[in-house]
């Protein structure tokens, strides 16, 4: 098994030497051994056996079931392991990516799902409170955030079942009870916390490269009928807390040092613990694409994000709340001006479907600019619905 | 140290032979072995060592820093366990106290708030949404609830720095920043959960008692001014984050089975999936007690609930969300109808103060009725306010 290397990456390939993302895999000879993997092409390099191989001081970290060891041990050792990574890969430590299984590459803390896209809030904004302004009062000010269900979050191709629940339309008297016939996607990218934070001391804007370990995508499974008859007043529950699947590879946040772009201009003041406005360009510049059963519905541009990645660390922490080593967070659906830039069924259908149906196959990719041409690409987050239970 | 035995218990000690809670602890000359103790009066029964004595079987599932592995094992290791702790209390395994560190007893894993007093609902819904319905239209037909940050749960006892964040005034043209003015406490009940459940499988009334290992005293600290701004329209976020205090003992459920009460009449019809009508009675006649600087300022009774624990689990699944051991969900402030039962100072105030101020001691107590004239006691969730940091 281990024999094969990927000496002939096709041209363009977005796992080539510059995206080197990390995930977890075990093979078929060790079940029991889920070890931490890189994926290079169609391959995935056992990082474990050659750090080991090499005298790596971090095989120790690398041979273990989740990254969250090597994410708690901070950046100087991201980038020293990163750094080891190109000796490693003309060694014989390749397995296809096709003869391995892939695993929840890390173990989630706790999971904030933010809602950045002016254009997703927006839209959805209009669609859910038709009487009502579509931004709320507070929209510019604050990435407006909340927690979502960790326990929930699932490796990309975990099959979803359609959730049941409440809903209510405006014009039923009682509300009734049965299989979602809202069920939507939430095309997202999640930043996963490698370096936790201590209780009561806010993340500034600059520290963010310290604490962010990875880039992954996420889709955000959403019933909107469940959503839109329990959201109100303390927010999204049931509607979201099913399944969120995340991406079997998480990319090193400094991968997209090419990639980095300014955010869009923003119309209103911000107060000095959101001001990016002497940072480093908080945006990425990730061209996702979005497919339903192979063919493309949408194509949201990550860079036209309001609120950016580092906002929201600085934001989620101000009140001295604490970031363990797992936490995720996530963008909040990403969604562009155009009409096939929107990240989610609610948008690219006005509110009125069709949504998902069941056997729907959801696919989210993503690639962003890299050195010399190069595409720095996420992993895939992938997903079928299958239908309810019972 | 472990020469005293607790044999004079004071009349009336609602941590007797019919309470029996569970929690973690170390003691001065071995502190680096946290390991699962059980309160009787004003001592600490050494479980661990107790069961090891005694041959038990579950020696191994009490020496341990967490109480999660007793919890993962199942109600009928719960039940056999505490079947076997008369015989411990024979014998020469008690700490005092006061020579005790306690723990956090437990790893939290997804944290979960309710809202399930109709009095508190209807009371802060008039204050944070003056021009509209108290209740919004959704509450008589299901328990609304949010995800809140599991990583913030804290033990009994730690300090709670002031935090700061986003407020506006509605009279306020922008947002400012600074230390909360409004800084609440919120009086709880929480439930812990031992046994975990299936995705996509919903886990019905009747299993309440197979999932829930036990109950604790919350405080979900609340800053009013950052939440008043930020939560619409996807729920409290910062304002709640920062810390959320629990009890160092949680109290089996089983030792309140004679303290079950029925919820109030409901008022309106309830879909199957949390109609209890003809279930064992879901209510708990529990007292609670709300003291700051000693003085006593609420007494609000948990029979009060709208909705119970067990139609929150059932809500909390009936979309295939999974339960995890360690799951926390909180009942939301427990008010009663009276002036003095209010769980929180936005009620007890009428949202105008005065709020927290640095170095108040907020303490919350509770017991219920047992057999035999016995008090049942919640361990206390206590907590001081520091100012805020810089």
């Amino acid at each position: 098994m281990a024999q094969h290397s990927p000496r002939e990456l096709p041209e363009g390939d977005p796992f080539g030497a510059h995206t080197l993302p990390y995930g977890v895999f075990t093979t078929s000879d060790e079940p029991g051994r889920p070890r931490v993997g890189v994926r290079y092409g169609a391959y995935v390099l056992d990082a474990a056996a050659a750090a080991a191989a090499h005298g790596s001081a971090y095989a120790g970290l690398l041979d273990r079931p989740s990254l969250n060891p090597l994410m708690a041990a901070g950046r100087a050792v991201w980038q020293a392991v990163r750094s080891e990574i190109p000796a490693w890969l003309e060694g014989p430590y390749f397995h296809p990516l096709d003869e391995v299984t892939l695993h929840l590459p890390f173990e989630v803390a706790d999971y904030v799902d933010f809602y950045a896209s002016e254009y997703h809030a927006t839209n959805a904004g209009r669609i859910f409170r038709p009487n009502g302004e579509a931004l709320t009062p507070n929209w510019k000010h604050l990435p407006i955030g909340y927690h979502g269900r960790a326990g929930t979050v699932v490796l990309s191709g975990t099959d979803v079942v359609r959730p049941s629940g409440q809903r209510k339309a405006p014009a039923d008297a009682l509300p009734t009870f049965g299989p979602s016939q809202r069920l939507d996607l939430e095309a997202e990218v999640g930043f996963v916390v490698g370096t936790p934070s201590r209780t009561g001391t806010p993340v500034p804007l600059a520290d963010f490269r310290e604490h962010v370990f990875g880039v992954c995508l996420v889709n955000d499974w959403s019933a909107r009928d469940i959503q839109g008859w329990e959201y109100v007043p303390l927010g999204p529950f049931l509607g979201k807390s099913f399944a969120t699947s995340v991406s079997a590879w998480i990319t090193p946040l400094d991968a997209f040092d090419h990639a980095r772009t300014a955010p869009p201009e923003r119309s209103h003041p911000l107060l000095p613990y959101l001001d990016d406005a002497g940072s480093e360009p908080g945006g990425i510049d990730l061209r996702l694409e979005v497919t339903i059963n192979g063919e493309t519905v949408s194509r949201p541009p990550f860079s036209a994000m309001y609120w950016t990645a580092a906002q929201q660390m600085a934001h989620m922490t101000v009140n001295g709340a604490s970031l363990r080593t797992g936490d995720l967070y996530a963008s909040g659906t990403v969604s562009g001006p155009e009409p096939d830039q929107l990240g989610c069924l609610l948008e690219l259908t006005q509110g009125k479907g069709p949504w998902l149906a069941d056997g729907d196959e959801v696919t989210i990719t993503a690639w962003a600019p890299g050195p010399d041409g190069a595409r720095i690409g996420l992993g895939e987050v992938t997903g079928r619905v299958l239908p309810p239970v019972g």
